[in-house]
Formats: C-alpha cells, sequence, structure tokens
C-alpha cells in the first residue's frame, strides 16, 4: 500500500468521548456560560482532535512549502518568478513576515523545496531547507496540465513525510507556502471543486492590476476548459491545474490528520491545499483550523466549501503562513482556557441564581 | 491644578513623523504593499503613540478595575453580589479567566479595589490587590445618582495613579473589570453619550433571561429619566449613572494617553469607560486599540462613537479584560513586522515590475 493510501486509512473522526468531558469542564468554569465563545468551541475541537482535556500546544511549527508554476510565463503576477528563490533566502535568514510573526508565538519555520525554478542546493546541503523537490517547477497550465499524476501524488507524499518527521518534535501545524503566481492555479483548483465562477474566486494576489486580473481569469478559465479537471478526485485536480506546494500542503494536512494532531490553514493557497486533502479525506477536515479570512475574494468560499468560519480577519493577503501563525496565539488561549481557569466548584464562587 | 486637570494637560495627539517613518518602512518590507493589512495599521499607530519605529510592547499589564453596583439590587444580573468578591480572589489565585490568557502572552494581572461591596483588606494588607477603595459600591441608579461628582472624580484619579504608578515598568496596557450589575451601568453611559435607545444597547450581559432583560431596560431608562445625566460632561455622566470602576477604567486609559503609551480596550464595559475617557480628553482615542468585539450589542454603537474597529471577533463576553489580553498578540505582532521584517533592499528581493 502506497504512503498516501497508508495515510488516508489512518485519518480517524475527531473523538467524541474527549469533546464531551472537555465540555463538561469548560461548562463549570467560573465565568457565565460559554463567555469565552469561539475560544471554548476552539478548546473542545482541540481535545477532541487530541483525545486530551489537555491538549497539548506548546510545540509549534509552520511548515513552508515552495514551489514554483509555469503559468507565471502567462503574466499572471506582479512578481518575477525569481522572487520565489529569493524569498527561499530571506525565510531562511530570519527575514519574512512569517519569522518575524513565528518569534512573537515561539513557532519553528521550515521551509521545503517541493518544485522551486532555480537552485537551492546549498540551503539544502547546509539543512537549512529541506529537498523534496518533485520537479523544477510545474508546467503551464494556460496550455497543458500541470504535472502527471503520479507527480502529483508525490507532491502530496512530500508533505505527508514532512508531517510524519515532525510528529514527535510538533503538536500543532500550521500551513505555509511561497511560490510566484500560486493564486492562479488556487483560483482554478477552488473553481473546480466548488463549481463556482472564476469571476468570483479570482482575485489581485500580490496586487494586480485590473487589466493583469482580466487576463488572469482569462488564463484560469482557458486553464479549466483545455485541462477538464474532474472534481470527483482531487488528485486530477491537482494535476491539472495545482502545484507542487499545493500538493505537499495537502499532504501535511492529511499527515496532521493521521498524527491526530491540529493544523493552522492560513490564506487562499494553502486552503487551495486543504480542498485538496479535503477530496481526499473528508474527515481530514476534523483536524483543519481555518486562520483568518483573507483578502482574495474565494477565500470566503473556499472556506464555506470546508464548512470552517476563520477565527481571524485582518485584511492579510500575504500567505507563508502568517495568518495561521497569528492564530497559534488563539490555539494556546483556547488550550489554557481548558487547562487553567478554575471551576466554580474550585474557586469557591457562586453560581447563577 | 488637580491630578486630573494636570494629567489631561498632559495628553498629546500621535506623532505625525514617527508615523510617516514606519510606514516609509512598512512600504519597503518584503512583501506586497500593505499584505498585513491591520497589523500594518496598528504598527503605524504603534509608532505614531510611542514615538518611536522600534515601539515598546514586552511589557504588558492589565488592570482589572473591580466595583460594585447599588443597581444589582433591582434585579438587573443573574449573579449575586457576593461574586464580585469571590472572583478578586479568584484573579488573585490566578484561576480566572483573563489570568489563563495574561499567561499565555505573558502580562502581568493587577487587580484594584476601587469600590467593592465587600472586605477586600487581607488582599490589600498582603499586597495581593491595590486600594483605590472611594465607597463600598455605588448607591442604586435606579432610585438616583450613582455618586456625588467627587467621587466620579476620585475614581478617575484612582486610573491615573495606577497608570502613572507603572509608568516605568508597562509599555502596553490593557482594561480589565469585575463588579457585578456593571453592564447596566455601562448601557446607561452609551446611551448617554452616543444618544442611542436604551432597547438598541442593552444586552443580556452574565446571561439574563427575556423577563430580565426587560426589567433590566426599564431601569436603565428610569435611572436616565431621574438622573438626566448631561452628555456633554462625561464627569456628569459617570457620577449619574456610572461605576467606580468605570472611572477608574477612564481614568487607567488618561493616563495611559499622557504617558503616550498604547492601552488595550476590551468589552462592553471597559469601553463605556473608554467613552468617558473620550469625553474628558478626545485626543485620548488616540491611544486606544479596540481588542474585540463583544456579543453585548451596545458594543458596537460604543466603539463606533469611539471610532474605533476591533481587531477580534469570537463572540467574547467574559469581560475582565480577556479580549484586550488576547489582542495583546496582535499588538506583539505589530510591533514585529516593523522591527524584525526584512526590506526589499536589505534581503535583496526583487520589487514589482
Amino acid at each position: 500500500m502506497s504512503l498516501l493510501e497508508n495515510t488516508l486509512k489512518k485519518i480517524e473522526p475527531q473523538d467524541n468521548a474527549s469533546r464531551a468531558a472537555a465540555r463538561a469542564r469548560l461548562e463549570q468554569l467560573t465565568m457565565p456560560h460559554w463567555a469565552l465563545g469561539r475560544l471554548m468551541d476552539l478548546a473542545e475541537d482541540l481535545a477532541a482532535m487530541t483525545r486530551s482535556t489537555r491538549p497539548p500546544v506548546a510545540r509549534k511549527t509552520v511548515v513552508v512549502m515552495a514551489g514554483d508554476h509555469g503559468v507565471a510565463a502567462s503574466g499572471v503576477s506582479q512578481y518575477p518568478q525569481e522572487v520565489t528563490v529569493q524569498m527561499v533566502h530571506n525565510f531562511v535568514n530570519g527575514g519574512a513576515g512569517c519569522n518575524a510573526l513565528a518569534r512573537q508565538v515561539g513557532a519553528q519555520v521550515l521551509v521545503v523545496d517541493v518544485g522551486v525554478a532555480g537552485d537551492l542546493s546549498t540551503l539544502v546541503a547546509s539543512g537549512k531547507i529541506i529537498s523534496k523537490r518533485v520537479a523544477s517547477g510545474t508546467a503551464n497550465i494556460h496550455t497543458g496540465p500541470a504535472m502527471s499524476r503520479e507527480q502529483a501524488i508525490r507532491s502530496i507524499e512530500a508533505g505527508i513525510e514532512v508531517a510524519l518527521s515532525l510528529a514527535d518534535s510538533v503538536d500543532v501545524f500550521a500551513t505555509g507556502e511561497m511560490g510566484i503566481a500560486n493564486t492562479t492555479p488556487s483560483s482554478a483548483i477552488v473553481a473546480a471543486l466548488t463549481c463556482r465562477a472564476v469571476e468570483e474566486i479570482t482575485g489581485r494576489g500580490t496586487g494586480i492590476d485590473d487589466a493583469r486580473l482580466q487576463n488572469k481569469i482569462a488564463v484560469i478559465k482557458e486553464a479549466l476548459r483545455l485541462n477538464q479537471p474532474d472534481p470527483s478526485d482531487a488528485i486530477d485536480v491537482l494535476a491539472k491545474v495545482g502545484g507542487f506546494e499545493i500538493g505537499a500542503i495537502a499532504g501535511l494536512i492529511l499527515g496532521a490528520a493521521a498524527l491526530k494532531k491540529p493544523v493552522l490553514v492560513d490564506g487562499f493557497i494553502t486552503t487551495a491545499g486543504a480542498l485538496i486533502a479535503q477530496g481526499l479525506s473528508p474527515v481530514s477536515a476534523q483536524y483543519m483550523i481555518a486562520a483568518h479570512r483573507s483578502v482574495e475574494p474565494g477565500h470566503r468560499a473556499a472556506q464555506e466549501h470546508l464548512g470552517k468560519e476563520p477565527l481571524l480577519d485582518l485584511n492579510l493577503r500575504l500567505g507563508e503562513g502568517t495568518g495561521a501563525v497569528l492564530a497559534m496565539n488563539l490555539v494556546e488561549a483556547s488550550a489554557r482556557v481548558l487547562t487553567d481557569v478554575a471551576t466554580f466548584a474550585e474557586a469557591s464562587v457562586s453560581t447563577a441564581h
């Protein structure tokens, strides 16, 4: 049995007994009933994911999956493709947005090359990034499939391998990504899997103007018409119009779910990866936490398809896992509510009359 | 000149030069323009408040102002008045919601008795809480003014004294409160200062049922009719329909503003305190950060009156400063964006084409 098949088999639903035990305690805490709202909802989820009323959340890692996209040649982005390599160096040097926010919450940043169109061998040799290269960037979805079905599976398994390698050292995962042009395959995936109109779920990515946005929409429509991704087959969607880092994000999520650990889903691109994971294993969504609502207009549709309401809404549109890292504070806070707040009986506080 | 007058004189607007310097750096960071949205807006504000492009945010304290309310006798709350004293003990023992969330972000919890109707002398003597007692609870606003004008000024100055005493040890303040029945004076204050209908800005507080909610609305309407608070005179509003801890919250905010330090405003009650501060010094609002939008229906109206959009919206309705403490993570994250993220030039990353 393949790693992917084996992982899918290991994904079990949240545990109802742990959820009930968490709820029983939360309902006795020294506060009006459920007065910490979504923190308490999340605390229940954490208990049900981890099978514990003391969910471990201290060890946190954001995995930044990096890959390039042939469709960058079709003028869909404001930045040249070389920025992917440059930003990987920026992550390694600790100078990117995700590094700054990871330091605030005490999270590790792990960068994985899943298919960057450039030479990162020095960083791999020095152990500063992990290599799970599938190929040197995808093919252009505007003129054909992004990758073969085998490459799609390989990219997902790359993410699973990363998750499993962290099984003993990480309590909470966050998904991050870097890849110039990757809102384009993400919009294509979301359109294919949610059956929404391309115009409705395509945005300005890094900040393209109206003319480039119209071009981007036309490119995505043509990619969908030409490649005919099958929405009932998430691997086919990934292969036809996806990206290597998007497959690896799906794999990271599936791996986290198999490990019964929470995984924070960041912005539009990682949510596209989450939709691939959901397509392969609907139950895996029970381990996903939607960190935030990004500016990208397709994010809402994608989150609705996942059945997730985001925790934060701060006009973010950076990616890299920044919103997911920010929300790690809320995961920690939720666990603290469950473990650190006294009950009425413990604190000798009078209950409602 | 009184402490209050002196403090009001010391409150200066945000510094435009520091804001411009922060913006100049934020616009050069290795990310699409303003891609971290509200974190960048907040980073600008922090620079403009603190006069620094490296705003200090490490030392954080939530000040929980505690007081009791004569109007509790009019059946407006679900909990007996003795809970105020019990919860002060819970704060001191580290078992309340605000303690749990403060530990997550590394903030201190400081409890101040501004007028609890109970004996807290043991906790004061052992240095576990600070006493700034004005009286043993307010009078019932349903049948007369909450306090004298002198007591109102005294409660505000109590908050100023606390802020000034922390000038050398705190970078970021958060407002917290405890006082059974204190959503009732808060609704009265918000109704008086925003000219909104009482029905529109009165909610269920700790969770009262429909019958008690109708009674609460009637009590507030009668309190406003009987006491006739003057909306152009914030001290009059505080004296007629306020509370000691609400005055102290206003004072804490004024003190923070005089010290040019950011102050996170929490839920409905502390926002009522913020409205009193704004009434005394409109410029003080430039140092306030609205932490979250609570479930209490009047919170939106109060925040609109302050001109503030909250950072979080998590269905919280606990108070104690819990939402403000949670948002301290976002304040730290915003400062990190300004100080820790590399510019395009520093990181040798290509800019948009």
